[in-house]
């Protein structure tokens, strides 16, 4: 079967046009339920390609599972930003990517970037760890902090 | 850069665990949005499911390029239907197929379903063809019905 | 503050253009993220409508209160069905009303419609109602039975 | 039948706890498929209350029909931020505020805030006017540029 939303490796990335700093991203299509009345993609609709390629990257990067679980820490976005550069339009098909650029005690900011030949838009959101029961920040784990910095370079930021 | 939403061919279909009548479809995979707070799959998910078939379908068996222009049909849905056998969850990848069933004058019946290793979720739409302004009904082109006949078996209703 | 989704009593349904036999049902508005890039209403945007109704039905009959709580049945959605008789647009008010047509033992099927002057989409849902754990089919509670049929006048189905 | 989405004057306003300077609002509640699988409202859900204000706020001040017509103004996102200061759950009633804070010559920026009760969330969007077919940036029209002075004491950033 075909694969979907499976992670590209970096040359798979620079072969779809995705530049540096760039590592990790998944490929998508655009759909007819993104478009708006404008019958372009509506600005929302790129705010859940950086939520799917968040949720895809915390449990391939072995931030969180998403299980719910008792275990599982509570990640909660604090804040997101996107710029739009470019209009996208149906059957488009793009690649989202995201990295970690900045870690602090208990939360880190993410960036994310749509490419369909050119850049098209661009994005952060402030994540914040929580105790698995959501009451408390926690902490993010070193094994986490070491893996935000080898595979995206994050800096910590006291 | 990896094939996303392509149409999957016969083998590839029976490969995925899709039976027959089916000889179109395509593969995806769950994603955070489409979950509830049930966190299962909601319901109203696979209308978008459908829809994202449907559009690719029409486009690749040449019955409307979705391009609004003045020599487009316009294709308006009337009536829809689904049926839900099994909760899908996060992450799961899966095969959504359609077929055109029946066709009357200037209307066609599609069916649709959804795959992941068993059947999950069924459903119908059906789709009426109207003239490039959306004033009248239109009849379905000779060749659009040689179409539906050629590759779904589809039956001509009187 | 202005009320919202609130209820509509059987008078301001009538006022409002509703017909018999409805007699429950919510005001709204169509949203611009619920047109489509033919700049109408799309067909899934009523599904949704009718899950508001449906979610909101729930709550004020006494057959769920949506806490996900231990002593709380869960309702799953087995079917749904639309017909779109008449296309809305950006700004439009309208009714969106919810009844319970029939009971089985441990399901139900309610129907729906959407009223903006004139009747615009009908729709129906059947309904299972699960033990807490989602484990297990559970006979509707005679309460429930009796509040379906003297607000609704819904049919048991042997 | 029940006013839905209609703008909140300022004694309203104040009454529902929303604070200066806000002068526009709409009062709305959260259904239930804007929750996620955590239980409560999707961050990406606030996005489209903020469009649903933005489009009726565009409509109201006369800065665009969003008609599409011929002598229609389009409207463009070019940048969107949102913050998350608390969650929020089904049910739950709030006011979505909007205002313009700054205007450039071709561009203003907009303010968004969520109250229900307390406030729970902000926002902002940089909208970018442009010519009726989209081909180029528009300046404000000067009836435009007094509209946001007079109503919400938009400052002219050079």
């Amino acid at each position: 079967m075909t694969p979907m939303l499976t992670p590209l490796d970096r040359s798979q990335l620079r072969a779809a046009g995705v530049t540096e700093p760039w590592s990790y991203g998944i490929a998508d299509m655009v759909r007819f339920y993104e478009l708006d009345a404008l019958n372009h993609v509506n600005n929302v609709a790129y705010l859940r390609w950086f939520e799917t390629v968040r949720v895809r990257y915390m449990i391939d990067y072995g931030v969180s599972d998403f299980s719910h679980g008792a275990d599982t820490p509570q990640l909660v976005v604090r804040a997101a930003t996107a710029e739009y550069l470019k209009p996208m339009f149906q059957n488009e098909r793009y690649v989202v990517t995201a990295r970690t650029a900045q870690m602090r005690s208990a939360s880190f900011t993410m960036e994310y970037a749509v490419f369909a030949g050119d850049l098209r838009a661009t994005g952060t959101a402030v994540v914040v760890m929580m105790t698995p029961d959501g009451g408390a920040k926690m902490p993010l784990p070193q094994q986490v902090r070491d893996t935000f910095v080898r595979r995206d370079h994050a800096r910590q930021i006291t």
